[in-house]
């Protein structure tokens, strides 16, 4: 698999529904090709003790890594990246400090996907394509905002914000690379099944 | 000044008292030789551009400046170094990845302290000294159990946690390198002052 492959399942950790290791080792084994560690409001130690058990996980199913928002933690778990926001550090900080990790970028419009392009972003993150209960206050583009930022940039997309089995064939035809998903997948009773049931949606079309 | 030297009057930023750029600048101004950003619950985007605030004034000053626990702030604002405690990253990981920062660890007692030291800190900082109202949980040593690990470790050691004009004699009879400071500097009506008349008292010591 390609590096624009290994973004087709993106899913991202959500302490609300559990243990990170559980969540993410379910999600693996159902298909997952990337995983972002997604922490807030937890101690330096702990993030980067469940990231080295995250790393070995991924590693294992030949999965990428991420780590949001945290380049210290993305360093120092031996991550394959970081997935940075308005937020967090600017994107050329982490390119000029880690030049080999991945890069990702979150991007609401034109301006803010060029923007991570410019900096030297590896990806875009670009969302909230729905609206969504993760995030109740974010933003949401609606496919045809996608579409029109699929358009206008070449690096590869992953799709973010309120995807769902039902909705995802219609972010699959905006000409993107991946689906990242939550509460989709996380949120289910049955986490395996869930991850399987949309890789096999996803690989219809990419 | 020498690297222990610029130990001697530490302070540390408290968001409960302002402007961390406004305390620190008065802190400089009255004599502080080091500085310790210590910021909770930020967007790491307001994290760094304080950091790059407070690197510029400590240079304008000659003091040092150090990022509490966010290794990933402290080399992206070049920072001197960056402190860690126990809830942190280990201070192996942080001199493996940025070897050219100095590395405080905390110690409470002998077996922390060997923790840090083996672990190639660069100095230990020392306490709670006495019970203090800024950790409200912290477990204290008493110039005691000062003495004690200041006796049986040759790194620099700045102690910490309740330290006051009227008790920071005792403490500077403890064989150590450095005072660290919150409230006693800026919980004060002039920080300018309080810094000088702290720093006048540790001339005659260090
Ligand atoms: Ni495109």
């Amino acid at each position: 698999m390609s590096f624009s492959d290994k973004l087709k399942l993106y899913v991202i950790t959500d302490s609300r529904f559990g243990s990170e290791v559980d969540q993410v080792k379910q999600a693996l084994e159902g298909g997952a090709t990337s995983i972002q560690l997604r922490l807030k409001n937890v101690s330096t130690r702990y993030f980067l003790d469940t990231a080295k058990s995250l790393r070995k996980l991924t590693t294992d199913y030949d999965a990428l890594f991420f780590v949001n928002d945290r380049l210290d933690i993305a360093i120092a778990s031996n991550a394959d990246g970081v997935h940075v926001g308005m937020d967090d550090m600017p994107v050329e900080h982490v390119k000029e400090i880690a030049p080999n990790l991945i890069v990702g970028s979150s991007a609401y419009n034109i301006a803010e996907a060029n923007y991570g392009i410019n900096a030297g972003a590896d990806y875009l993150g670009v969302g909230a394509v729905y609206s969504t209960n993760t995030k109740l206050d974010a933003r949401y583009l609606g496919v045809d905002g996608l579409r029109n930022i699929s358009k206008s940039v070449n690096l590869p997309i992953v799709a973010i914000g309120g995807i769902s089995h039902q909705n995802c064939e219609d972010v699959l035809n905006c000409d993107i690379q991946g689906l990242a998903v939550i509460s989709a997948i996380l949120n289910s009773e049955d986490i395996v099944n869930s991850s399987k049931e949309m890789r096999n949606i996803i690989d219809k079309y990419i």
